[in-house]
């Protein structure tokens, strides 16, 4: 029994925080009063706080209360107790440093695996992959492993880039990268593009939003999926 | 004693590899006859003999031999023993395993400290630096650290991107990235843009090339720098 979210972003541009998704979240968590929201990835580096306040903000138009990991004395009790989990984006190296930290990875894995509906953006929504090695975020944290949650039996590319045309940078485009990650492993990715995002419902996964998503298997050539694939086949 | 060229770039848009850098190349090398490329970066997951065939080609031009690390039976002797060595592009990730796997960073810091010449593009710029945190490369390898030579007091951002204008992408900008960086860790540094590098003769470090370079010190707003300044105060 598995409700979760993995969204490439929390926010499209032109739009506020999480507002692409409100409607899908006022579904997705119909049965929880009050999210447990994990805010380690810091983005830009802001406070717990801070970021928690931004989640909070967003989710009061959908009538839920979200209370940060952070303001709990023990944060596997909070895990343990919550009725809904959000992880927001930020840097993935902070965020799974934090989680190992705090041995927050079991008990969301146990949850999420139990029903308790999940959301991940961006960096939370890496840490739903098998592991964190395709994420986009620079390495400013050296965590104790790359290994994540495994929710899905497959890696999440977030963010998901096309090539600029005619760019004349000689840095590695996304999809090369991702290559590259395939010279040394062997699990599928998905490059999900701003706005999309993977709807698992036990054992049904989905793609949503407006767009097409990239498979990337190792030893074949990328290919486009279109929006509310099944995405069963991916493993 | 130090003798180093740290680039940014390998090849600069419309050029081939190493060509803007061949003068300055004949001169930084001209007291060698063969160069130790280390090609553990892997660009593409290419081979190490592919890759150190075009190592050898470019630096067939200036009348140097190019032989790659992995010929040899012992990668710390072919260091010990090297009169020049190069460490080429890619993957930053898969470089650092590899170079730790090889035990290989402590003899090309004495190598380097001891005088002789060194040249790193991209990826072997990196390490280069304190530590390899500001790297752009996917974390497509788990390396068992993320510490590095340290020949400069700062660390290296190669490839270094200015933000692109207009983009509705939501992903962060390389500044973003650089002070979320800061956020975590102390080390100034400098964002290399392509075509620059950092000459470093004994104690003098400049910058080179015809393009100013964006340095991130802690706490303070970035700033750009001219070509020709000399780096000393960056610690």
């Amino acid at each position: 029994m598995k409700s979760i979210i993995i969204a490439s972003t929390s926010t499209i541009h032109g739009s506020g925080y999480l507002e692409y998704l409100l409607d899908e979240l006022e579904n997705h968590f119909k049965s929880v009063n009050e999210i447990l929201f994990i805010p380690y990835a810091r983005p830009g580096g802001i406070s717990h706080d801070a970021y928690t306040e931004i989640a909070s903000k967003a989710f009061k138009r959908i009538e839920k209360t979200v209370k940060g990991i952070h303001e709990f004395d023990n944060a596997e009790n909070a895990i343990k107790n919550a009725e809904g989990i959000f992880v927001g984006g930020g840097n993935t190296f902070v965020l799974v440093s934090q989680l190992y930290k705090n041995k927050a990875l079991a008990p969301i894995k146990t949850a999420v695996t139990n029903g308790i509906p999940y959301l991940g953006t961006s960096a939370g929504s890496n840490i739903c992959g098998l592991t964190m090695n395709t994420t986009n975020d620079m390495p400013i944290m050296y965590p104790p492993s790359f290994k994540t949650l495994g929710l899905v039996p497959f890696n999440i590319n977030p963010h998901y880039l096309d090539p600029i045309v005619e760019s004349k940078h000689m840095g590695e485009t996304r999809e090369t990268r991702i290559k590259e990650f395939h010279a040394f492993n062997n699990q599928p990715v998905i490059g999900l593009r701003e706005g999309s995002w993977i709807a698992v419902e036990n054992d049904l996964l989905t793609l949503k939003g407006t767009l097409e998503a990239r498979i990337f298997e190792c030893g074949k050539t990328p290919y486009e999926i279109e929006t509310n694939s099944d995405l069963a086949f991916l493993k």
